[in-house]
């Protein structure tokens, strides 16, 4: 950390805070600039606090030099995590699609959505039976009974499961059913949630908050690493801005951002950051193209008679017509794999 | 509701939108407009969920008329809801002082700081035992440790305490020590803490989301009160913005706003809103000028050595300074209660 | 528009409105709703102004229903608009790279830049004689100089000019000496060099406001439309968000939203929206994945003297690159233009 | 500036940066850190490019110390700038009203108002002759017709005259006949103007940008100043945010900011941030609770035939009543001389 002293600073106002970092058991480098004094602290383990700083005399400002996370950052681990679930792989040079409602309804709608998405070479499948809503009054998930009927999809379809918990409770339940927590936007920042997570032995979908900055989400994910569950995939769902022509606004800049500065897969989840059907096939492209490792995209054989968002589902034709539009943007390696998954299936295996 | 038709729409499709609102009970009214139809929706109790009519060909867009909270609205409840707590009023015509630390850190900390804005005229405390820390590294608070040096606040200094709870598990203990329970910004939509606090025999203090609209915050209020409890104090304490000279935009237009749309109290805390000392006596004036139930104000005797959040904690001097300026702002009646329980401390009583 | 009263409305107040809006010469339609009513205005010619409404005892709020442009919007024009600079076409399903430094600085610097986009397929330059600058301190551009040598890439080169003006004064010169007048996004409300422009012989490219919503950018162009000067090409550059890992965030949404709503070209502007050269060529690849109609981007041989701007300028080598990867993104036949573009060069013609 | 070196920067790495700061003339001091090193760059004259450091091998980022404004920082200039017309005098403990309607219509619109104003206290005028519309379709203003109204209302009220100037050609008519130019939020940015409006001799009002960060809007003004006219005064009219509860949020904060920032009158435009009548008392005495060095409202007596913005306009009994309200949160001295300015017209004078 660097402590800016203001021009009129006097010789024992920068001695005063030289003995506060001394004392503190660091170093201090006085770097007189220009106009005015600077004084670096070195050699410290961590973060130092600005705060104690701040209130010293002649005292303009302190500017953090190091990040604040660690475990997640691409520094401490060089080579990329991929998280595995059976031969499905996320992370690195892998690309995944994971579809499916915003909600289950029932099994029927659960089960038929699961065999378009499946077919179309879909690996994971996503559909809340928890479900965060802004009304107390809408469709709050079936809870258990929808974790039950996932079940049943992957056993039908061999889709992974992804599915949200808000609390431990629903966590101990999402963790014995699932395949990955989710935990999501409006949760980021759920300490306790977190925690818990961390200590799952599924690994964690963890979506970015609203107004979060990379660093806040980053931090966020070094909750749940420093509890010991390493498995943490990240996922951009756009953020809040004065736009209003789209629900959010999809922050594509942050995959490539995310993959310099982590180590950690990044998905994107064009449906939520868009709100509205018609720009979810593009932004999903533009995902794919930003470098995504997978795109988790809401889709429902009957979105008129959905529960909840049924405005951003694809209808399965569109969610065709989605996966064949993203085919060109992928790696040969992606695409040699999406075809594979999605031939295999065609041929009824 | 209303249902708005592109100009290019035709007669069968308009019939279509009629239909689709009859089937679901409610009263279609066609509206023939310059350039394009509308078609409202009539009858309807409750919100109309706009994603069928989205579906429908020849539909342009919908919007919203009428609001979606019910309980927590000034056409439900025109009178002013009061939280009382002993002979302490809050909200109406009422205005009441909130103070203490980010954090308990001890015992010798706390009173200190209790006693000086007790005898201020400060009537309720604030200290985190359980505190939101963006990093899993920095200090997370005493616990239930903390609780038990809050509850001997109250009993030697008189004040009531607000303090936070993040889970459910928290909150139990919460109930049991403190008087109002807090429900951070970050947690606004924590729905599995909202509906905890809804069952809590304590009042509840619900701190604006960093990006929530005021629907969104009344909302999450609403889920409160669904669940019974009547008790609900709003706090405005700013919101995220690209400025970058303030931690957050304290949004003070919020505070009319909530008093036209809503019956319960509504404070602000510039502390969290400005991040910096500096800036909290102008803004804790604003907010009182702006007509807010009541601040909640961060002080701290050594911020230098607090561990959380010392930059921006006023000095007991400073806290005094800001007693002195708000009073020339407040109602007639508002100083002389400010007086009186400062007066009354100065006694010694 | 739609003017909605309070649930406690009189019926002399409904009443009221109902007077108000017949005296305007429109049509009132009364609609009973379940809660509240509220009246429509029929048959008006032109936006409607809510606020003699909204002072009219009983009024709770007016809500507009149809859009404030016309000239741009995809009602009015159903075929897309195509901007034609000899055999270049912008907009529609064509596509184009327009390429070069921020800052023209010297006949040297922009030949060498001239050249090596060119080769590479770009058949637009850019490079700004005036140059917009947050600081009175920085350089401020080479002005009519810096045209003349603009003039001069275009003759040597074959490459169409795009520059911005600042002023109707330099939009004089600019009109003289460059082949599309650009207006930079601190000036898309400067309402008086968007009427300049309207008046214009020459094509506009007109950049998305920092903070500008689509239906303010829309109404901008309108401006110009509106003083006869149909050849407007949009330009989305990244908006002003809390996001503080790029520049800006560029809202790639924006692009099909655009070619929904009007008829006009739309390209994105990666280098402004990023700020930095790390994150040019997934974002690139982004916007063509969005369905952008082009790319502006900035290019620069020796980024390390560029006067302006220069941390966001792709390395010759790294603009070869992008164009490499945007090619499978492309349709058919822009590959296979833009292909040609490209050969074209490399044979020496 | 602090240039900051990856972890794995190597020694040949460091010492290139070190060379090319001292190539440009410079002083470079490398410190060590605890897990990397920085270097900083003293002696520097003016603020210096992070541009050429980002493209050198190691490099992982630039950090800026000091800020880019000299002319408008307090460091520069530490007595309050005071701007005066005739005995009123804009800045330091002094605080003024300028009121007004949103723009000039007639002449005895004009008129009517301006005497309501002035009879409470009000010492200069607002209205706009050249207006900002967002739509062609809007009414743009009299033009010089309206400078001519607004002369008239100064002759027969003693009200000095602010008018906005769009351009230009504008400012010099507005230089002609007014007492202070504006420069709107809109052309915060727009540097031709800056640069006239540094030329005038008449006082500046600049008003901050949609979405400036306060650097950048004192860098407007440092504009301003550089061109030699030191009577600048800024003033806050809210930001562009998420909020849809006001057309803007006044960003309070921004007052004790740039009081420390910088020696230039600071005031406060609620009627613009708020947009909507009903929040305009309250946020005006928020204004002054915060510490603006005046108030800019709109008024009008007959809001509902308004030709711009009518529903945030005051009638002129709320505006009594916010005059009202203003005066126990002035300082005595500001409070005793807004009396008699308001009581020496009520004397007929």
């Amino acid at each position: 950390m660097l402590v800016v002293m203001s021009s009129y600073a006097t010789e024992e106002e920068i001695a005063q805070v030289v003995m506060a970092i001394e004392q503190q058991g660091n170093v201090a480098r006085v770097i007189q600039g220009g106009e005015r004094t600077a004084i670096g602290i070195l050699q410290n383990r961590g973060p130092v606090d600005p705060a104690p700083f701040l209130l010293l005399p002649g005292v303009k400002e302190t500017i953090p030099v190091s990040k604040p996370y660690k475990l997640v950052s691409r520094e401490f681990e060089q080579t990329d995590t991929i998280v595995t679930l059976g031969d499905v792989a996320i992370g690195g040079d892998h690309f995944v699609i994971i579809a499916g409602p915003c909600a289950v309804e029932s099994e029927t709608q659960a089960l038929t959505i699961g065999r378009a998405v499946r077919s179309q070479g879909a690996r994971l499948y996503r559909g809340g039976a928890y479900k965060p809503r802004t009304s107390p009054y809408s469709f709050q998930g079936l809870g258990e009974e929808g974790l039950k009927i996932l079940a049943k999809v992957r056993e039908e379809t061999g889709l992974y499961i992804v599915t949200e918990a808000m609390d431990r409770e629903q966590c101990d339940l999402v963790e014995e059913y699932a395949d990955i927590i989710q935990i999501g936007a409006r949760n980021m920042q759920n300490f306790s949630l977190l925690n818990r997570a961390g200590e799952a032995r599924k690994p964690v979908l963890l979506k970015r908050g609203l107004s979060a900055t990379i660093q806040e989400w980053l931090m966020a994910a070094e909750y749940i690493m420093a509890k010991g569950n390493r498995n943490v995939i990240l996922c951009e769902r756009g953020v809040r801005t004065f736009a209003d022509h789209s629900r959010n606004t999809l922050d594509l800049s942050a995959i490539p951002v995310v993959k310099q500065e982590s180590h950690l897969p990044v998905i994107a989840d064009p449906s939520h950051a868009c709100g509205r059907r018609d720009q979810v096939i593009p932004m999903s492209k533009a995902s794919v193209a930003a470098g995504t490792h997978g795109l988790m995209v809401e889709v429902h054989h009957e979105p008129e008679k959905a529960l909840s968002d049924g405005q951003q589902a694809l209808f399965p034709t569109q969610f065709t017509q989605m996966v064949n539009e993203i085919l060109p943007i992928l790696t040969e390696k992606q695409r040699r794999r999406l075809l594979e998954d999605r031939n295999q299936r065609a041929d009824g295996s």
